[in-house]
Parts: structure tokens; C-alpha cells; sequence
């Protein structure tokens, strides 16, 4: 476990505190422990189309929690204290800073209209981008400045987010590449911890928030076959499981 | 003048090279010089709004000239050597930076809806940002490790960028204080200066790229009236010559 201060006490699922587009957030017995129960539902156009897949949220659970343990061997802190059953989990207790950390490794998606960009081209070196968590305002894309004086991150904040962004990258693009995925893109939170204020990983780390692309067949793996109306999402979801369950 | 290689030789007008959206440009007799010619048309959605305004290029080019005059006196570089008509600079050759740098003081425009802020919020510090200059992709809103992951500018050179748009700013707001004017926002493109390569000041500083309020009616004196269907953007040009003329 990567808390030091965690104690394997038995710990209760409370109050409903949040429905997000995937997961839903529990308070707990413990006021440091909140408790997160990954859904069925996958979510397209910052949640305008929406659908169930039964079993997604397990899938997403479970590469979540592999790929944290990624990341445990790379030393870099994040949130998920331990796993309640295959779609639940116990993670430390954040204030969650209201920006979605993008690092991009190959063009893709909307960077590819906005800068008249061939798709599939390796960007040297990665992007990084921000964007303000707000559904009525659609998640706008911001830069550093304008993160500073809305007094949404500090100067200080956005360098530790980046450094940690480029750390889980460095990890990341390790693993899939080892079992012959290419990581193209992805998105982070992060968050305070309420226990001593440090700025760790939080939210998930699933194929809803990558985009990831096989080595062979060149076919995704990930949510933008939703989004892209071509088939079902969870085939793939399933093989990425899969291919880390053999690697840990 | 503030080239020191620059010498009062007779320059003639050659080629016009390029014609703006307000301005054209024309080479000269001096391989290191081009002669710029402010046009009367004002135009609106990146080009797609267009009406002609008698004079108003005179307007555009003085009102230039005399902030350039109060960035000399500020050390600051840009791309003015000689007035030779009421409507006509010789400048420096530039290679142009594909950027627009913006400058917020005060929430104003897209701003305002893009991140839902009230129209007039003091920004502290200012807000900095980049536009790639595309006509053909709209010239988007972009972020420095965009701008260097494209290879559109380096880091180094964003950090000049930054600081001489800091500068000018500071220069500027002090000169529009002094006026009675408040400057809402701004916008400057940098060149690469032909004859040594070094990053200056270049285009125009008029009511064309700037947002400029009149301390005690409120109005707008710039190129909003215009954009917003409020009648002869003229007169507001009109009195921030005369009182920049009585400045100096």
C-alpha cells in the first residue's frame, strides 16, 4: 500500500458524495478514505452521448489498479489505497484540483483539426496541455497563465502537475510498450491530499482517459472506438487486461 | 531612429510583396528595409466582416508611430525607422514569428465566455497568451509546449516574447494612464530582424489590436465599435490621436 499512514481497519462505505460520468464517490468510515465504485457507462462529448457496457466498469477497475502498481514501482504517489472487490476501491481522500492534465505522444483527436497535423505523427517532445474542469463551460483548454490569474493553479502547482505528468508518461509508455501498445495520449487529475496537503495522482487510469493504439493491427483499443461508433468498446478494454495480467 | 545601421539614404518603393488586412507590404531599394502602407479597411471574424473607412489608415499609421515613440523612450525594439507619408513606415525587415501574443489587463471578449468571468475583472497578473497565425485554421489559441512541440517557436524564444510584451505593457498602460484611457488588452507579432537575426517589435499598435476604454464614459475607443455594430469606429481613433498628440 502507498500510504504510510493507512491502517487495514475495517473501513465502511457511507454517503453517496458524487455520480460522475464512470465511477461514483463514497464518504467512508474513515474521514481520510473515500471509496469509488467504477460504473457500466461510457460517456462521449463531455457526457452529451452515453451508454451501458455491463462489465466496463470492472475492466476499468481492474487495469486501473495495475497500472497504479505501475506506478507504485516507479515511486510516483497516487490515490488508490487498496481493492474492495473487482469495481470498488479505497483511495485517499483529495481536494481535487479542477484541471484535466493532458500529455500527448502522437497526434490525434482535436490537435489534429485545430493544427492542420497529420494523425499518427510522434510529437517530439511530448505535448502537454491543460484544461478547466467546468461542464457548463465544456472543459475549456487553458494555458499557465490563465490558470494563474483565475487563481485556478499556482506557478509552483503546474510545475509539480507537469514534472508528475512526464513521470507517469516516462512509466506509462514503458508498460504498453511491453505489451506492444502504443500510449498515444492520456489525461490526469490530481488532487490534495486532506491528510497533509501533498499533491498526489487521483482518478483513474483507464482506457476511458488514453488513447492507445496495438503495435500490429494499428486498431484502438480504447474509449474512441465508442466514440466512433465502431463496435464494442469493452473487446478491447479486455485485451489490454489481458495483456497487463501477464506482465504483473 | 533607433536602427543604428539604418542611414537617411532614398528608399524606394519596389514589389508589394503581401497585402494584410489593413495594411500592405511593399519591398524597397534596401534589401534590409520594407515599406509598409496602412490601408482603410477594417475587418472583423478574422477576415470575414470587411468594410473601407476613409482615413482611417492615416489614423492607424500616427497613432503607431507615436506609441513606437514612447517604446523608444523605453528601451524597447521594434520595427519603425521613418515616417515618409501620413500612411506610410519604412520598417525594418522582419521574418515574421507565426504568433500573436495577447496581453489581458482586463476580462474582455472571448475571454469572458470561454472561461465565464464578468466582463471588466482586473486580471492579476495579466493574462499572456498565443495565437498561431493560420488563416486557414482560424489562427488558434495554442500553449507554449504546443508552440515548441510544433516547432513554431523555442522556448527561449516564448521567454523573449513573454518579457518584451511585459515590457510593452507596462509602457503602454502608463502611456494610456496618462491619457485617460485604460488598456483592456492587446495584441503584438515579433519578428526576426534580416540584417541580424534579432527578435523585435514589429506590425502596427493601433486601435486595430488593441482594446482601449475611456476612463470616465466607459466607451470603447477601438476596434470594438466596430465589431459590435456601434457606428463610425472613426471617432474613437480620432480622440486617441489628439490626446496621444498632446502627450507629445
Amino acid at each position: 500500500m502507498p500510504s504510510s499512514t493507512y491502517k487495514d481497519e475495517e473501513i465502511q462505505q457511507e454517503d453517496l458524495l458524487y455520480t460522475g460520468k464512470a465511477k461514483q464517490l463514497f464518504s467512508t468510515s474513515n474521514p481520510d478514505i473515500y471509496w469509488l465504485h467504477y460504473l457500466d457507462s461510457a460517456t462521449a462529448l463531455n457526457g452529451k452521448v452515453k451508454e451501458e457496457y455491463a462489465g466496463k466498469g470492472e475492466l476499468n477497475a481492474q487495469i486501473t489498479r495495475l497500472l497504479f502498481q505501475a506506478l507504485d514501482q516507479a515511486g510516483i504517489t497516487h490515490h488508490l489505497l487498496k481493492t474492495v472487490s473487482p469495481r470498488d476501491q479505497l483511495v485517499e481522500r483529495v481536494e481535487i484540483i479542477p484541471l484535466e492534465v493532458v500529455t500527448r505522444n502522437v497526434a490525434a483527436g482535436h490537435l489534429v483539426s485545430r493544427f492542420g497535423l497529420k494523425g499518427g505523427e510522434v510529437l517530439t517532445p511530448p505535448i502537454r496541455e491543460i484544461y478547466y474542469k467546468s461542464d457548463p463551460l465544456d472543459d475549456p483548454f487553458m494555458n499557465d497563465s490563465q490558470a494563474i490569474s483565475l487563481k485556478i493553479a499556482s506557478q509552483e502547482e503546474l510545475e509539480t502537475l507537469y514534472q508528475m505528468a512526464d513521470q507517469v508518461n516516462d512509466c506509462l509508455k514503458a508498460v504498453f510498450d511491453e505489451i506492444g501498445i502504443t500510449l498515444v495520449d492520456f489525461k490526469l487529475e490530481f488532487g490534495r491530499r486532506s491528510r497533509d496537503g501533498k499533491l498526489i495522482l487521483a482518478d483513474e487510469l483507464s482506457p476511458d482517459n488514453m488513447r492507445l493504439v496495438d503495435h500490429t493491427s494499428g486498431q484502438s483499443l480504447d474509449k474512441d472506438v465508442f466514440r466512433q461508433h465502431k463496435g464494442d468498446l469493452r473487446a478491447g478494454y479486455r485485451e489490454i487486461l489481458n495483456r497487463l495480467e501477464k506482465l504483473f
